[in-house]
Parts: C-alpha cells; sequence; structure tokens
C-alpha cells in the first residue's frame, strides 16, 4: 500500500493530517504535480482526473479524491472517529467539512490559481476577475464560522473532526493565496491557533 | 420534520431521488431561491450559507449539505446501500460521487451560472469567460465516465449508489445550460437511458 502525494498541495495534505491523527502509518511516494507528472499516461491510468493524492492498495486498486480514501480508513480503523458515529454526528460533521471544503477551500483555492504566476502552467485558461470574485467569499465564510465558533470548540461541536482538518488546511492555503484573516474573526483565530497546535498539522 | 426544497434546483433533486430509492417519505416545503428566500435573517439562521435543501428534525435541528442529509437518513435506514457496506465499496462509492460533484456537476453549474440571463440577480458578478473554460471540462470528464462506463454496468461498479444520482442529475442539468452529450459517448448513453428510466428520477 502506497499514497501518490505532493507535499505542497492542500488536498494531499487533508490525507497526511487525517492519518496522523488516526495513527496510521502509509508509504508516500512523491509525484512533482508541477511538472506535470499527474497528466502522464501511467498516472492518468491510476485517476482519470488527474489529481493527487492516490490510494494504491496492495492488490494494485486506485483509490483517488481525498475524502474517499479518509473514508477507507474510518471504515477499517474506527477510532479515534473522525466521521461520526450517530446519524446526527455524521451529519453535522458533513455538513462542515462540506462547508469547508465548498465554501472556504475552494474560493482561497480558485484566489490562488487563477492569480498566482506559478499556476500559469496548470489553469489555463487563468481568469483574474474569477478570483476577484471569490476574495469576498473567503471573508464571508470565515465570518460564519467565527459565529459557529462562538459556541463550540471545533466546526463540528465539541470534537475535532474532518471538518477541522479542512478548515485549518484552507485557512493555511490563505497565506500563498494572499489573503488575510480579517482582525475581527476572534473566535475563528481560538480556534485556528488550537487546531494549528496539533502535532498532525506538521504531516 | 421537513425538508426545505427548491423544485428547480439540482441539489435538492439529489436528496429527493436519493429519498425515493430508499422509500423514505418526508414532506417538502418549498423555498423560492429565485426571489431570495434563501437570503432572509430567518433561513440564513437555519443555514448561514443560504443554500437549499435544508432538513429541519423534530427539534429544530437543521442539517443543510446535500450529502449531509442523505448521510443522516443512510445512517437510519442503511437498507438498500446507496454509499456502500465494506470499506472498499464505501471509498469507491465517494471516489465516484465526488468526481460526478466536482468535475461533473459544479462545471455545469458554473456553465450555467455565468451564462444564462436567469441567473443575473443570484451569480454576482456572472463571468462569461468563466463559464466558458468550463464547457470543455464537461466533455472530458463525460469521456472518463464513458471509459469507465465500458466496464460497469453503474459509475461505482454493478451497483445503483449515489454517484449516479449525482451524475444523471449533471446530465440532466445540462439541458438549461446548453450543452449536449457528445455523439461518441455511447456507454455514457447507454447508463444515462437506464439510470434515467428510474421512477426516483421523477421525484
Amino acid at each position: 500500500m502506497k499514497i501518490l502525494d505532493e507535499k505542497r498541495a492542500p488536498n494531499p495534505r487533508r490525507v497526511r493530517v487525517y492519518l496522523a491523527e488516526k495513527a496510521i502509518t502509509v508509504p508516500y511516494e512523491p509525484v512533482d504535480i508541477m511538472t506535470g507528472a499527474a497528466k502522464t499516461e501511467a498516472f492518468t491510468a491510476l485517476n482519470p482526473v488527474q489529481r493527487v493524492p492516490v490510494l494504491i492498495l496492495d492488490d494494485g486498486t486506485a483509490i483517488s479524491e481525498t475524502m474517499a480514501i479518509c473514508r477507507y480508513f474510518e471504515a477499517l480503523h474506527p477510532e479515534p472517529s473522525l466521521f461520526g458515529r450517530t446519524p446526527l454526528e455524521i451529519a453535522r460533521i458533513e455538513m462542515w467539512n462540506r462547508r469547508a471544503e465548498f465554501n472556504f477551500l475552494w474560493p482561497v483555492a480558485h484566489v490562488f490559481r487563477h492569480l498566482h504566476p506559478a499556476m500559469a502552467e496548470l489553469e489555463k485558461p487563468q481568469i483574474a476577475a474569477w478570483a476577484e470574485a471569490n476574495k469576498p467569499r473567503v471573508a464571508e465564510i470565515i465570518g460564519v464560522f467565527d459565529n459557529a465558533l462562538a459556541g463550540t470548540r471545533y466546526l463540528a461541536g465539541d470534537a475535532f473532526t474532518v471538518a477541522d482538518i479542512t478548515a485549518m488546511i484552507a485557512t493555511d492555503f490563505m497565506k500563498p493565496a494572499r489573503l488575510s484573516i480579517p482582525d475581527e474573526a476572534a473566535n475563528f483565530k481560538r480556534w485556528y491557533d488550537e487546531v494549528r497546535a496539533r502535532p498532525s498539522c506538521n504531516a
């Protein structure tokens, strides 16, 4: 078993942090997406949408998509639970994880991919107006998270979950996207400092 | 219990089709998103990201995000399984469902939202160049699905799953987005005709 990985990209890092939280060790094999290593015929046979991470099982089965890989390990090793146990926990964590993905990580990624000169080769065409349209969305979702975190320790409640992993990595990704946390988001900053201090974040 | 719903939007329809497949009956309450009914203070208190669908439980708990709502019911009523049972089934279905969302439904939605005159009020700013950039991505993912469907009856294998629901609804959504299925995608068309004939599709 191994995971095709890229140290600089946010999605592979979500898997690494998840596995560190679960204390699961899987060997990583680097794929240099910046030089087109995810576009080769051999890679495309493993993942036709040409993205990392990809989990390769011992029989050669390839599982891609960050959350699919995490859910594979969650089903094999349910404890500590990062996706919830009861129907309501499962739903609440999925809800916050999706908000963290669709309303936070993705807008930050659009800002980065459509403005940063380093992405000119990978994101064609780069559309600066689309990046600009996403900037206020990032500020807006941080406001939503800040409100929620006035009442809870973590995004989905009292327990650390995959939703916190996604939102922490989206927050870190704001730096290369040249975005900053609004000063008034005090609850969000308190949450970020706490989550960012977990040993798993260095995975 | 009730679900805040919008008949014309693709995400609420994913929940309706899912529940029809599970033979679960929940009352629907319409929300007219086109006139801003999802932007009111009362609605925002239920879902701070201002989207339908929203599941309201009897104690007032609000669960939003399409897949969070489906997973809530899947945990309560595991059979027939639409998210998989074994770790590998769970991972494979999540992988294909995410491909159907991120690489298919979303690009189609971007084409629709950024080109269609009816969306001028809801999608500000509309960026035609971003819509155009997404058109080839739709054709590309249909090619990926067509290849996969050469070897399997449904997207994630031999069983109908949530991945088929997402991809079927993305395909239907191509019509208002003024996109069409490439002629050469014969396996995809065979799959679409079969899935589209299920009674749940009219939910």
